[in-house]
């Protein structure tokens, strides 16, 4: 039985093509070589960003490419030869400094490292500071899952979102994924922001002109609004329990500091209002955390594997809400997502299509623009 | 200046009285002794029940004595001299088995455990299964920030909590806490359930005969109800980010699952459902992961002193929300409330009196009993 579920559906559909997700993953690859990459490491940032793709978290995705990691690398403010160096190290931790490097990649290079010490020492926490922007969390989790892990990714953000009883931008939307390996997939997978939704979701209301639910943002008097351009503009995200402290606000709050301070300000990268956007002038010197678990150390691995599976029944199990559409399990809709998306092609706008073509003929490689449009059908021919 | 701030006000006033921090701890003591816990397990237990009524975390306190401890204790269920065994150990993880111990002595135990490891390993892990009610999570992770090191603790609960789409109680309240050391008080503390709000919140409004803000849970239906006693009765919880998706219900669904997995399922305790009751008939299984930070392993002890220093002062200084009282540190509040309590006493309802009362008739410790009576104040005389 195939699968044919999306998290997020391309609407309007006109307005997209769809691509096989090697052929994006190609012409990605072939910009960051353009960007002065190597080989392998655009290997690898390009696998971040179709995976984002593949799992409809689009906000993460290719859209994304010019502005978070084309541009910085370009103006130089990202480093594509930054050299990874180790600060600090025990057996079961190391503090690494990613010379101004592209997060997509010290990230993946930072897990690699988490897993391996994990392999040898049961736990492992790698630090990582002075990188940039590592796209999706939950593919560094997914690294150690993949590998029979448990694997945990945070990471700190610009400010973007209001502190509890403050207005203003003046905390980030610090991410953090947990992944579980199962024995039947999909695995538990759990991505998120500390923010009720992140950035790149109010961006999606304003393009479609739709106003956001309440208690997504504030303008800049701390007054919850529903215009997503007024909370883009000068307001701010709300942190994951909303306004106020009635509603768990300051839970929230303390998620996003929790993360700053242990990813940021302990891993000796910056923190708080000096963490630099992808789109500014300076290194943005975004922190990382990894930390992996091997399931082996801690438990009989079979047993583990027994209980995890019982405990997906048991949620799956779990009965519905009268109102709710399903039960999910964390990360089965981007699961879902993806196995569906290998099969009918990932989704792109017609105006990130415009800035992939302008990207390849900046960086010579034309050809391989065409190559990728040379595979790409209108969103709405194909069927799931 | 003295403080003068408690995060709860004794309410109404007429029904309590004030006591001594330290004769309530040596009250207290002398119930767990009288219960057959050893001279230093009783003294650890007693400690974490009065750090939570010192900092004003009185549903963790002495209210709970008698249901979530004394009784368990009294009836086997949780067993006064259990052996904290070690199943599984590394250089920086261990794995111990709390032989349905009191979960107040056995997370002390593992903390100092996960302390002393990190402290040769720079980070650590300490799993603990087949314990029981370990109360304040925040307390643990005061212990390793009392010596330096960033404390982490989690622990899974009893089901009341609807995840997700769902109706019914089916996940915990799993807490977690997070100890930051700072070069003067306060330090950064965050102790929070992954529910809107804990249960004995949802019981002080039930006592009160006041109506909760909408948000806090649901009827059996899963519709969002502000009556407590339908909430307490056949309700449950909900996640923080509230029900359904929109709001990000679902995130809190996953912290919850996420410290499920890792203090109790990976653990091999108890996980979901399966997690008992401190007021049941069986062992409760519960499962705690105690994660330590030895500071100076990954960078500069001074220069992260100076750093976090500079946070709080961030923190401090944002623009307060107009309709905010203040801009709060987390864990200033139960900080100043410690504070506040060392200088003015604990207030105790009069009906948590009574069942000290007969507590020590029962264990014949009336002497300890008269003892505290003694240095009890009525709480309205008592300025601050």
């Amino acid at each position: 039985m195939s699968v044919c579920y999306e998290k997020s559906v391309p609407q309007p559909v006109d307005e997209y093509v769809r691509v096989p997700p090697d052929a994006l993953h190609r012409f990605v690859k072939s910009v960051f070589v353009g960007l002065g990459l190597s080989e392998s490491d655009a290997e690898m940032a390009s696998q971040v960003i179709v995976t984002a793709d593949m799992m409809g978290i689009e906000s993460h995705g290719v859209q994304r490419l010019k502005r978070y990691y084309y541009t910085p690398l370009r103006k130089g403010i990202v480093s594509p030869r930054a050299e990874l160096t180790i600060v600090k190290r025990g057996d079961a931790y190391a503090v690494l400094d990613a010379g101004n490097g592209l997060g997509l990649v010290v990230a993946v290079k930072a897990m690699e490292m988490a897993i391996d010490m994990a392999s040898r020492s049961g736990v492992s926490m790698v630090f990582v500071r002075n990188s940039s922007h590592f796209g999706i969390a939950g593919y560094y989790a997914l690294m150690a899952v993949n590998r029979g892990f448990i694997g945990i990714a945070l990471t700190n953000t610009r400010p973007l979102v209001a502190y509890t009883n403050t207005v203003g931008r003046n905390i980030g939307t610090n991410a953090m994924a947990i992944g579980f390996p199962t024995p039947k997939p999909p695995p538990i997978l759990i991505d998120m922001a500390t923010s009720v939704v992140p950035r790149g979701r109010i961006e999606v209301y304003a393009r479609l002109g739709k106003r956001v639910p309440l208690g997504w943002g504030i303008d800049e008097r701390g007054e919850v609004v529903d215009d997503p351009q007024t909370i883009l503009r000068n307001g701010a995200l709300l942190p994951l329990g909303g306004i106020g402290e009635v509603l768990g606000g300051h839970k929230g709050s303390c998620l996003a500091i929790a993360i700053d301070l242990l990813a940021g300000l302990l891993s000796g990268s910056a923190w708080g209002p000096y963490v630099g956007s992808p789109t500014g002038d300076k290194p943005p010197r975004v922190g990382h955390l990894f930390i992996a678990i091997d399931v082996g150390a801690i438990i009989d691995r079979d047993l583990y594997m027994e209980r995890i599976e019982e405990f997906k029944n048991y949620i799956k199990s779990l009965k519905k809400h009268p109102k709710a559409d399903r039960v999910w399990l964390p990360g089965e809709k981007a699961w879902l997502t993806m196995e569906t998306r290998k099969r009918i092609g990932i989704p792109i706008h017609t105006s990130t299509l415009q800035e992939l073509r302008e990207i390849s003929i900046e960086l010579g490689i034309v050809n391989e623009f065409s190559e990728l449009m040379n595979v790409a059908k209108p969103a709405k021919e194909v069927m799931c």
